[in-house]
């Protein structure tokens, strides 16, 4: 067949993504990723917002995360199947999408199960800059699974962590994460407990999986100041913190409408008061309102994130050699006549076999 | 970059669709999509039903469209452009996936563009079976645009219309469509207004696509006993029937809180009767009541139509020859060091280099 620059959109790979983000360097990769998730932040009222659209079953769900600045469309397929890990598959896959408004003519295909690791990442510590006491130098990370290297490095990168602490039912998954970490010059230190390794963090991440109600942080373990970056609850009967934890501190959410049934909140009244990331970002009202006052990001994830991120991806195409053309979209040489390219594709085939 | 099974998802371009569909043969795969698109109506009641989240804009739409029926995700992605086609591109693209619930891993990409003209059609014949009257022989097609041909020789395959009376308000897009059905045995005459193309005609489809409430059809020209196949009208303020039509037809849709909003029936009150397609075809109602009934398949297009096309392009991969496999999903030697993979690849990078 003919290719001609209708018919093909972008399409970067697991591996073309791979090969970027280390063409760029992992951290310099989340700096910049963060610039664009903070940008899209601060127009937060410019785009189409809607919860996302969730099949539940009983292992999993999978999601569609759509929005729109008016200019540009993108949405996100994404599935979380904590059991999957067990049976040898990411918990997370995901892919994205970018498509131009004014034709409805997609402009980027793209692997987001690494992507979503690093925007989920970049928002935390972009969070984390305008929620964190200045100075923090050390953060706690319960969990240790897929996504907790790429926290610790955003915040080395964007927030200036120098030491984490890191707690894991499985004493491998810590491990791991402690010989990754290493080489990005993070030290890491394994800790028995989810007490000691939370004692005298500055941040406090949690990154749990299980599809449950948890309580990986109690009250009492939780102390002056610090800044809770709670990444693991984000589907309904989800939390990893126990409610008093929650009554006592300033809560900060991306999207409310999809937090007040995702993320932890979902443990208080439907009108308890939570400020929106994107109006301290935006410089409408304060973060920190003091040294010791305990804040909270209650992450779920929003489709504005994988937007910025999918933005990022696509700026970074004009490199070369990061990704394929992918024949996704029939282009007729006559609009109207999308019946006569099937019958001229028979002739072609019939006159090259 | 180590290619194992779990990264790969087949994906099914435009030129592969073209050759899929040319090689069992444009009628045999309408025929047989309509097998699989019946056999999802008549479990209707299994699948998880939602209206498509729609973006809109001043020029078109983008809506996703997703469906599971407990084993199976789909969704499809589609626009719907109408200047477009002025512009040289298609008003309508797509794609769509299939996933596997238990896992939310994805198993099929593909091309909805052809594929959706295909089921289309194929849904029309298929609600034509059960409520035009039986030995229809000729039809009207108002609108002979990209769609035109698919639903003419979908009835021909399904219904057994031998002769089709064509109007479009450019000359030239009948002609095209004449051209094109002539090669599938079906005689065409091009008519001068609406009024002569209806007159007589067993069935009447209405296949336009401007976006806005156009009366294509009045009510004096419908005959007793027509069967009304409205494909054109599919989002709020595109409708392509008079009023009056309606109110003296037995008016048939596929899923009515979405029809409601985007069919003819926007038109009328939101109790007005109507009777889900799906029934007529699992035996739970009549379809057709008399031979002078006006019948009326008020289509907007659901979900479970474009799950039933992809279901049978998954099934036709056994084939071989008609996919590639896409390197979409991270699949790290180990599911918890997705971060691990990234160091890993940038080491096989630097080998290689």
């Amino acid at each position: 067949m003919t290719r001609r620059p209708l018919n093909l959109v972008p399409f970067v790979s697991v591996h073309n993504m791979m090969r970027l983000v280390n063409a760029i360097g992992v951290e310099r990769f989340l700096t910049e990723l963060a610039g664009f998730v903070e940008d899209d932040f601060r127009r937060w009222p410019a785009f189409e917002k809607t919860p996302r659209l969730a099949s539940h079953s009983i292992d999993g769900v999978i999601e569609l995360m759509p929005t729109s600045d008016g200019t540009t469309y993108g949405f996100k397929y994404v599935n979380g199947h904590p059991k999957n890990m067990r049976e040898g598959r990411q918990t997370v896959t995901a892919f994205g999408l970018l498509a131009d408004v004014a034709t409805g003519y997609p402009d980027l295909l793209c692997e987001m199960t690494i992507l979503t690791a690093l925007r989920t990442a970049a928002t935390s510590a972009v969070a984390a800059r305008h929620l964190a006491r200045p100075n923090s130098r050390n953060m706690a990370i319960i969990g240790n699974g897929a996504q907790s290297e790429f926290q610790a490095v955003a915040f080395k990168a964007l927030v200036g962590i120098e030491r984490v602490r890191l707690y894991d039912i499985d004493a491998w998954a810590s491990a791991k994460c402690a010989a990754n970490l290493a080489r990005h010059g993070i030290a890491a230190t394994i800790c028995a407990d989810v007490a000691t390794a939370v004692e005298g963090a500055d941040i406090v991440t949690t990154v749990t999986a299980d599809k449950q109600c948890a309580t990986i942080l109690t009250d009492n373990l939780v102390g002056a100041g610090q800044h809770i970056n709670a990444v693991g609850g984000d589907c309904p009967g989800k939390t990893e913190l126990h409610r008093d934890i929650l009554l006592r501190s300033d809560i900060f959410v991306e999207y409310p409408p999809q937090t007040r049934i995702e993320g932890e909140i979902q443990q208080l009244p439907p009108d308890h008061p939570v400020t929106e990331l994107w109006r301290v970002i935006a410089g409408e009202v304060a973060g920190r309102r003091s040294v010791d006052r305990v804040t909270l990001f209650d992450s779920v994830g929003f489709a504005i994130e994988d937007f910025a991120a999918l933005r990022y991806v696509r700026s970074k195409l004009a490199l070369g050699g990061f990704h394929e053309d992918l024949d996704l979209l029939a282009d007729p040489d006559e609009p109207r006549d999308l019946f006569g390219m099937l019958h001229r594709s028979a002739i072609r085939e019939a006159v090259s076999a």
